[in-house]
């Protein structure tokens, strides 16, 4: 087991980092809030760790009550899941978000890895905790230059997004693009962001194209008051 | 500048633990939220970290926009505040403060620092990021051995805390005890936190004692309700 962190400190928010304060820890969290995973699947989303370092971060997030292993007879692959507790920190993992998308986000790095998963949940995650709403439904298609569709969808209540095969026909706004100039346009701000989003030659009309600007922007009301 | 976090993946979580997940950054924002403090306010706060660890920490946190110095000329002591930016962090601080509460909690360890304002912060933090309400004002006064007393304040609205110098005269619940004792009652469940709770010999008529107990519990409208 790892040295982890001890702060010898009687305080919840000091307990809560000796728990899940370690390095992947809230990573591995963040991956399973969106259901069970696979080893292999965990190894993929979370890029740089290492196999050693997954298995240790498992075994210590198991012992804590966090996730359970769950190997079902007749398949042979171990699924990991969250336990209620784990669960509970949801509300961690979506102030993360928020903090980060405001706060420290910025373009990727070369070599960077850019999961289009983690962009786009980031992004509904933002919506969401923000309490954004439009004044009806709407659709926002990506197109990778990969062949995936990612599609959120705002469906006059709830946001949500999803890989798509098929191409919705209801797309309010449209973009052709990579992961790499999507993930710019998301860490950007202001003109810069507004800038990005041109680049990309999205397709739709110029109110749907400010109203998508000005939801990422965290204020989509200013644009439907506007209206 | 120690070896800090590093995921080289993308996403707006990861960025947040790569700026504020290093040991100590995240409880130095816990403290700093509750106003400006001095070094040696945070070293007496933090209780185990080295001068070389929080002088390391507070650049860190300079460096990223998070934290300000504040050296008034005349006066000789720099005192350390949140920006925008770090004060934006209250939403993480408070959220694990509530999966600590409710998740990693312990009674305090044998030479386990227990600070009253780390204590009393993380109970009203929980009380009002899970919105609990009583039907009228309330008055909860906890003697300590040591000579301090502090007093729970809920003004029909608002949940706060302070350490007060005169013991209030409308007090509903009245506990005389030590700091262990209440944080061990803090950090108790259910019946056992009942049992200790009736150890201090609280004074208050039976009602009110329940209510005190049901809201530290998190649901004090069944209380409420049964009146």
């Amino acid at each position: 087991m790892a040295k982890t962190k001890n702060y010898q400190h009687f305080c919840p928010v000091a307990r809560s980092l000796e728990v899940i304060g370690e390095k992947w820890s809230l990573l591995i969290v963040r991956d399973l809030l969106g259901g069970p995973r696979r080893f292999s699947d965990l190894q993929e989303s979370l890029g740089k760790i290492t196999a050693k370092w997954l298995t240790l971060r498992l075994r210590e997030l198991e012992l804590v009550g966090i996730v359970t292993r769950d190997s079902e007879e007749g398949r042979r692959e171990v699924w990991y899941t969250l336990t209620p507790r784990g669960r509970e920190l949801a509300p961690v993992v979506a102030a993360l978000n928020v903090w980060g998308v405001k706060n420290a986000l910025r373009p990727p790095l070369p070599g960077e890895r850019v999961s289009l998963a983690a962009v786009f949940t980031s992004a509904i995650g933002f919506f969401i905790t923000q309490r954004l709403s439009l004044p009806t439904p709407r659709t926002w298609v990506v197109h990778f230059n990969d062949g995936r569709t990612a599609v959120i969808r705002y469906d006059g209540k709830r946001w949500r997004w999803a890989i798509e095969d098929e191409c919705p026909s209801d797309a309010d706004v449209r973009i052709e693009t990579t992961p790499e100039a999507w993930a710019t346009f998301y860490a950007l701000r202001g003109e810069e962001r507004k800038a990005a989003l041109l680049a990309m030659l999205p397709s739709g009309d110029a109110d749907a194209i400010e109203e998508l600007l000005a939801t990422f922007d965290g204020q989509p009301m200013a644009v439907t008051a506007a209206r």
